[in-house]
């Protein structure tokens, strides 16, 4: 408590002088007060007083000669603070400009009645109790040295990692080729600064996945979008993009979503996968396998995807943000061997490598089994959830939705083809109004291209009980029969 | 068990008929064998039959209509699996490139005797109970939506950074300018990324840290190296530097380590910072101002940093690696005004945000007072280290070697006078082999400018008991001392 007291003294003592000296009260080469003067003016100690000058002495305010009086240093006189120039000053870099350029993010709504807002997990569904057992377990781990680890993420995480995705996913790799990242975000974005240079023409699904089409473009990357059917990318449509686009070089990367396109919902058939495999095998491009819910299927075992099918051309992307959560941060990318260094070393400079204890606990959760336990609990109750909303939606919205993208994933895709696109604003802001949360498909469409005539809506499901889900369809329902009244 | 059973079977009749089908047994248009049939052949129910031809379907390997029998699908016709290209054709972006071309970093050594690597630290440092503490409260809160959290981090750490920051560092600004980001390597990147360009020069120490000089190189960055002694970035050399690359744009950014540079370990005069942050607000650059070890100072007290005298072109760079772990990347930005949009959303893409539940722990450490109970405690710890090492040194050593940048931080310099740099890797490696870690200095300078004609070691001394240090210094001695003789 001294010690503070005197500390805190000191301190004020020490912001008085340097005032006195930037006011020019105490020009340059001028001695200070004695210590022995200062401390009774302050009425304190002078080891106080010869604590504060030791400061401004280390901080070049002072000089001092042994035995004589301390003078205030040359170089400081009367300059003002500095003067910041205005911020339009301070110039971005081009990925500053393209950043700030991209349409902003879909603010999360506070929907009282229910918030179909995809890419939200229920609170109530995280394994709590296992995960505290796992982070309890490992945090005792006694380590003698606390250092930086692989660029790759933990090498006990990477090799439960290949385990589970032979296992569930049918990949066969090894764990050098693994690279654990902070969620899937951080996979896209190392694609995009390893692969791309600014002007690259990349292929990516339309309508597609927002923030990987951010990624790509804010790195410099020209989209060429591929339109999308019920079968997921339509491979048929890669040659005449390419026509298209004869002025600019061939696409070096693909973005897909086999397993589940986002947002339409359709699962990539084997022809068309066999279909982009071939291009990619003549054209030399890397197909970047975005597999964020491929935990999630309805009826069909999963589809193998296209990282087991060409591991040399395939970036997978893996996510614990469907079946964890996506506050962990926990994603992993499978890459090709020959791109083994740079995406380890592009970890390394980006961040040096993902937390340690996260990847530790999930490692152990992977291990024990718990982890798969939790996944099948978890799809069990998701495909209760989507049951309810499918009910919900045939029984209370009839002939005014169609649904689509219904075997996989957390979300389905509602249209509605009785609304035209027009007056979607409108019916986004009277679904607020009544406290249900919608996110339309239309944002997720190349920009600049063709949109569809009506409304559709990504209806994520995850978030949501059966009585909320089914609360919220009716509202909706209500909103679209009194608005159709005249 | 029963359900785990019929899909082992179910899988394997997929994968025996996708053979077929690949292998041109089963052509395209050729009908596949009623289920009866391949249930008897198989022995196993119709359900599992029809569960395969199902999944079949889904993949798209077979087409059906309702009462015939499947057919094999169009489009699959005896395509080989596609034949990679030879890993030099996946061409890297100039990024990637760049990248490759950094030297190789520095690897651990396991040093039986001692290992003064810099940046580790001692795992019996770690609150291991504060922080299960921590970990373990924040976990049992309930959410009833796991969800994406705001890019710039937890408000609630936000809030209890900026009180520290004040507190501890006489740092004011709003929690709106303070960036959570995966340790302090996270927020150079966000730094290179949004303000330099390819072909822009920034200032940088000489010699100074790799990581960071490969941040900025990385994207393209051209260094200008400016000059150190024992008080810092020579700040005089600042216009000659400029005026000897007068064929490049102004630079637009520095980086310094003002309260302990590293790795000579003088702190930045209070004129320096005047002048610096002057020439900062006529040139309009930004100031990145890294404090990685500002916690840690030796007899006197902190000197305020850059950020606090000058807001508005000052990014301040903060970790929790040398006060808590390496292994947690946790660090933090403390952005100008103007350029929190563009990190918010830089740090949206790159990961959307940094992880919940660490940020949530160090939140509540921070307001709990435990964080800085636990920083008083190791830095009393990390002088003693200190002592123990200097006091070694000085009796053992002798005259063999200069002490430098002993005023701050986990690190001392160790300049050898009579070890000129040709000896270098000889000397490491005798090292090495009787078992002491030892980091040379060399690496750190400016690739192609001067090196010291000395030899000179970075000596970390915060994973080191007592002991080990006193050990390590005296087999150093050794080691001199033989090497010395005829």
């Amino acid at each position: 408590m001294g010690q503070l007291t005197q500390d805190g003294v000191a301190r004020r003592i020490i912001a008085a002088i340097k005032d006195q000296i930037h006011s020019g009260a105490h020009p340059p080469g001028s001695r200070l007060p004695a210590t022995r003067a200062l401390a009774a003016e302050w009425g304190v100690s002078r080891t106080t007083v010869t604590a504060a000058y030791s400061q401004l002495i280390a901080e070049g305010y002072l000089t001092s000669r042994p035995g004589a009086r301390a003078v205030v240093a040359h170089g400081l006189d009367g300059a003002p603070a500095p003067v910041d120039p205005p911020p339009a000053a301070r110039r971005l870099s081009e990925f500053g400009q393209r950043l700030l350029a991209l349409p902003p993010p879909v603010p999360a709504a506070s929907a009282r009645l229910a918030d179909f807002r995809y890419g939200d997990l229920s609170g109530a569904d995280f394994p709590v109790l296992a995960w505290r057992r796992a982070v309890n377990r490992v945090s005792l781990r006694r380590v003698a040295r606390l250092r930086y680890d692989d660029p790759r993420g933990s090498a006990a995480l990477r090799v439960a990692l290949q385990g589970y995705l032979w296992r569930a996913r049918g990949i066969r790799c090894s764990s050098d080729q693994i690279v654990i990242v902070n969620g899937s975000q951080q996979g896209l974005d190392l694609c995009a600064r390893l692969l791309l240079d600014p002007g690259d023409p990349f292929l990516f699904e339309n309508p597609g996945y927002a923030l990987a089409r951010h990624a790509f473009t804010a790195v410099g990357g020209v989209e060429i979008p591929i339109p999308v059917d019920e079968d997921g990318l339509r491979v048929d449509a890669l040659s005449s993009a390419a026509a298209a686009t004869a002025a600019l070089a061939p696409a070096t990367l693909a973005y897909v979503t086999p397993s589940h396109q986002f947002p339409l919902g359709g699962v990539l058939s084997a022809g068309r996968r066999r279909a982009l495999l071939d291009w990619a095998a003549r054209s030399g491009a890397v197909i970047v396998e975005d597999d964020y819910d491929g935990e999630y299927r309805h009826g069909v075992a999963p589809i193998p995807p296209l990282r087991a099918l060409a591991p040399d051309c395939v970036v997978y992307v893996g996510t614990l943000s469907k079946t964890l959560s996506p506050t962990l941060r926990l994603g992993y990318l499978v890459v090709p061997p020959s791109l083994e260094r740079a995406f380890a070393e592009a970890k390394r400079l980006t961040d040096r490598h993902a937390p340690l204890l996260e990847q530790e606990a999930l490692a152990d959760l992977l291990t024990s089994g718990a982890y798969e336990r939790h996944v099948r609990a978890i799809r069990r109750k998701n495909a209760e959830r989507r049951a309810a909303l499918l009910a919900a939606v045939a029984e209370t919205l009839g002939d005014a939705a169609v649904v689509a993208g219904t075997d996989a994933g957390l979300h389905i895709l509602l249209w509605l083809p009785g609304v035209p696109v027009a007056r979607e604003a409108a019916i986004l802001a009277e679904a607020r109004a009544v406290g249900i949360g919608l996110y339309p498909v239309s944002p997720l469409y190349a920009p600049g291209g063709d949109r569809p005539a009506c409304v559709g809506l990504v209806m994520g499901y995850a978030a949501l009980e059966d009585d909320a889900l089914r609360r919220g369809i009716a509202a909706l329902a209500d909103l679209l029969t009194t608005r159709g009244d005249p």
